[in-house]
């Protein structure tokens, strides 16, 4: 499937939970499938950008991150549906963030763009909803901060939204998660380099090498090294000194062309945003928060995630099946790929949208 | 108990396994307790001092990392023991390392301290030993690094040691604690003042804030950080902002003085010293290698431990209980602290003591 980047500008004027206002905010999308089918929306991950399935072109090496499950005769199929894929507010791919020209002044936001949070994100997807005519989604889907995205959505509006799949997935941040998160902001702002945000656009930051080893790290599995760098040497004399060699080596690869895309400013406002992520914040409890969630919902996530472990999933669907048995399905997806299994367990991801779909279909 | 620094200087030079020399190498140690009673060797945590237990000043905040468990009428008792803790070939207070002067130049060594393994370290051990005239270990502890200490002393020396504790530990250097360690590793080498090892000595590097960050994410838990930064926050408006800032704020907490200590080529030195462990080297086998230890042995890893998981004791132990049964005795201590549970849990590892040495007494 060949699909190509688009862009809209919202007509009104986007006001941010803070009260700040951002004019003519451009949002990137991509959109696949029967334009005349029931809508799919996808969100993205916090580092991914939101081209979620095709190539732009015959050449490209790799396909979007959800092709396994997005495509002709796939879960979330294009003969049906229309599918709709947004790069989130303050993302690095397009959409209204700090790399955006601010109207006002001429000059990109920068660090002068305005603090958001995950209701703002949402709301702005809903905007972008409003923009092209779809009030109501059939579904909505995604991965790590798309899952929240998509908990928060069908939270916030759930007359709009008919089914949800949440995938490595909690009610609110976790509290170690949030930590990560402030450790590669922290990186970031003790870049040298940095200069509180007035950096060189594009031209990558010495931090973010250092951010992309802690990110191989935290959101993989000791059985992802064990697997790939230890045990593929064999026993004999200096043997443990490869096995070293080779998780060093693991953690640089392909460094180069994801840290060429990391901007320092939009990086800090989404993980922000992300860690404001609380189905609780304005109810009296979390209870009441998720309870806010009145469609069918499957929840994913993966035995060896750090970030998003199994019982983050549980918690949700022990809520809503208290009061709605049967709401919320959870399933558990094998991977050593830690968190990145979300984007990784294509076979387990597709096996459980074809045994779930139907059932609330 | 009051205690003091000490330091002797090793009578023969000293050769490294790649050919190396140190000459009138300097060992830092402490000593307490019966001096006429059976030793027992201390061995510290990569990032520790040996500074084990007692304080130096009755004006100190804190007593040694291990003084839950050593000191008159605790499980390591020093009204029968001779108690001795030396900080390891490479370490950071005051035996030889990257910060030692050099005596054939008159300069530190600097970045060109010789690469050292692990198996130089216990090595050193047992120089340091002979220099104290002491034969024979009633027995060897440590924690974390000196887990490892522990078992490559047991394996290389049989004759030398009577029962042995290791505490957060493994057979071999697990392969995602290799990736954590040159994560930290590239971030100092990666710091523009490192200039490859020739920074001023004692003025701390921007990259160590990162490290010690970095440290606090990976070795502690998930439970931790909700017990502490979260769950302490109460219900309401914001509540979630306040709780991702706690955690920031927890993170930083204490960096200054920890980071103070860290020499870049002395931590540099330490880590690839220990992504060296591995029992098997020089044997055909991974049993092969741990079975050269021969006395009965304690091994105690902690639930929440990423790097040295429960499994990685359960390992050593199926070995050895496989050919003399009952050789090894595992225990899990509970614990929010992570890794760090290993100098945290006293009252655990206290418990596991009282009931193990005398069983082996």
């Amino acid at each position: 499937m060949l699909v190509e980047k688009k862009s809209l500008i919202l007509p009104q004027p986007f006001v941010t939970e803070g009260g700040a206002t951002l004019s003519s905010a451009p949002v990137a999308y991509e959109e696949y499938g029967n334009p005349k089918g029931p809508v799919i929306l996808i969100c993205h991950g916090g580092l991914s950008s939101n081209h979620c399935a095709g190539k732009y072109s015959e050449k490209d090496a790799v396909a979007g991150w959800w092709d396994g499950v997005i495509g002709a005769g796939k879960p979330f199929d294009t003969d049906r549906f229309r599918i709709l894929s947004i790069n989130a507010l303050g993302g690095m791919y397009g959409t209204c963030s700090p790399m955006t020209i601010d109207p006002m002044t001429g000059c990109r936001y920068g660090p002068m763009f305005p603090a958001i949070t995950m209701r703002d994100q949402v709301r702005f997807a809903a905007a972008f909803l409003d923009a092209m005519g779809v009030d109501r989604l059939w579904c909505m889907a995604g991965p790590s901060m798309g899952s929240m995205h998509t908990l928060c959505f069908a939270a916030m509006y759930p007359e709009r939204i008919e089914r949800a799949v949440s995938v490595a997935t909690a009610a609110r941040m976790t509290a170690s998660g949030m930590a990560m998160h402030h450790l590669m902001m922290n990186a970031f702002k003790a870049d040298p380099a940095f200069h509180a945000g007035w950096y060189t656009p594009g031209v990558p930051l010495g931090a973010a090498k250092i951010i992309a080893q802690i990110i191989k790290l935290y959101y993989l599995s000791e059985k992802l090294y064990k697997t790939l760098c230890a045990d593929t040497v064999p026993h004999g004399p200096g043997a443990q000194l490869k096995r070293s060699a080779n998780t060093n080596a693991f953690i640089n690869t392909g460094l180069d062309a994801s840290v060429a895309c990391y901007d320092g400013n939009s990086f800090i406002a989404t993980l922000t945003a992300i860690n404001s992520h609380d189905l609780a914040e304005g109810f009296a409890t979390l209870e009441e928060g998720v309870c806010r969630i009145k469609c069918p919902i499957l929840l994913i996530n993966i035995d060896s995630d750090h970030e998003f472990p199994p019982y983050a999933a549980e918690e949700i669907a022990g809520i809503l099946n208290a009061v709605r048995p049967g709401q919320a399905t959870t399933r558990v997806m094998t991977s050593m790929w830690g968190h990145i299994g979300c984007i990784r367990e294509m076979e387990q991801l597709g096996a459980c949208l074809r045994e779930w779909l139907p059932s609330v279909s």
